[in-house]
């Protein structure tokens, strides 16, 4: 990391905010998609979201868990816990001055594993799909990790 | 971001910083609140943290669920979903080059709008209030994202 | 931080990211720890997880809440809600060009406070060792926030 300066001006540090702009959109699609799941299946996490029906009784009713609606804050939550590694030790590993083509092979692998993660959990397909996509994310994340520590070791 | 060098050194990555380290404050001010609420409302998630009651008996009957301990993390978790991503956006989109006035636009919108959701959160305010803080916070992020995207789009 | 580009070549940062690598990758083992629980005591989230059982009706048994794997996935989201915070206003605090001896102090008291919280909260470990360790690793943050403020506040 001697020569950071150059290496914040690198083409890998445009990749890097590239990628880490789409996958972090990605992630905030997820806040949508439960606000619309909310809201057609009628499913809500309090009392005051549920303005639309109007006697007191039927309001409490649709103050409930739903599985859909579960299912897509779990996969809210794993994005969010391997989203938030990956853009931290990302932005590490682009000031390291990687090669632009092994940067781009980390960048790519990592957000492609992340869209299809998100595909096998909202459509429930069977595993070992979505046991796969989030391993490749989680070793791509752990590789430039590795170049990090190696690189750039101060204890 | 060609010149990204200078960038760093500017007023608005000055004012960057100083509004994310506001709004990450804030965020862990709801671990504090929740600390709070377990403490004064006696509900506690794990067994041992109930130690302020002698007997085993009663100290069971603290782990428990509260709706407004859940309600505060609820928020803490709206916290996390929305300003993760303005931290990371907003970084890439300092380093950007935008205008002073413009950027100072975009942080103070939303670190305003985050502390008025989770005033209506904490407080369950009226509907449409807290969707509409959630709405603005979100567009300042997306309107920071497109930015970046467009000025340093490299796949 | 008017010097920021300096500061960034410089040991203090150097520190910075071998320590934020080093309390990320111990985040992400919170998720593998989960993994590894769900699947030795059979405590799945999802029902296509459950492809080790055959019959429909076992399978669905396999759906459900367990309180190991319960306090492992709240160690998980405590570690979001605290080393988030901790890498943005880390990453901020090292561009203010601290002292290398005060720099390294705040990233290994807090580092060495977050491995303390994962023993004591995994373990059950009898209070306050769990809430010392919380608050230790918050004011070291809390005290990074302080600099970052002080140093460059532009409102």
């Amino acid at each position: 990391m001697a020569e950071v300066v150059h290496m914040i001006d690198s083409e890998v540090f445009l990749a890097f905010s590239t990628y880490a702009t789409i996958v972090i959109l990605k992630m905030m699609l997820m806040s949508i998609m439960t606000s619309y799941y909310r809201l057609t299946k009628q499913v809500f996490a309090n009392i005051e979201d549920t303005t639309l029906v109007k006697t007191t009784e039927d309001r409490k009713k649709l103050v409930r868990s739903d599985a859909d609606v579960e299912r897509v804050r779990r996969c809210h939550q794993n994005d969010l816990e391997n989203i938030v590694p990956f853009v931290v030790i990302g932005l590490l590993y682009s000031l390291t001055g990687p090669d632009l083509s092994s940067a781009l092979l980390h960048f790519r692998v990592f957000v492609g594993s992340r869209f299809i993660h998100t595909v096998t959990y909202v459509m429930a397909l069977p595993q070992p799909s979505r046991g796969l996509s989030f391993g490749v994310g989680l070793c791509a994340t752990v590789s430039m990790a590795y170049r990090v520590l190696t690189t750039s070791l101060f204890l």
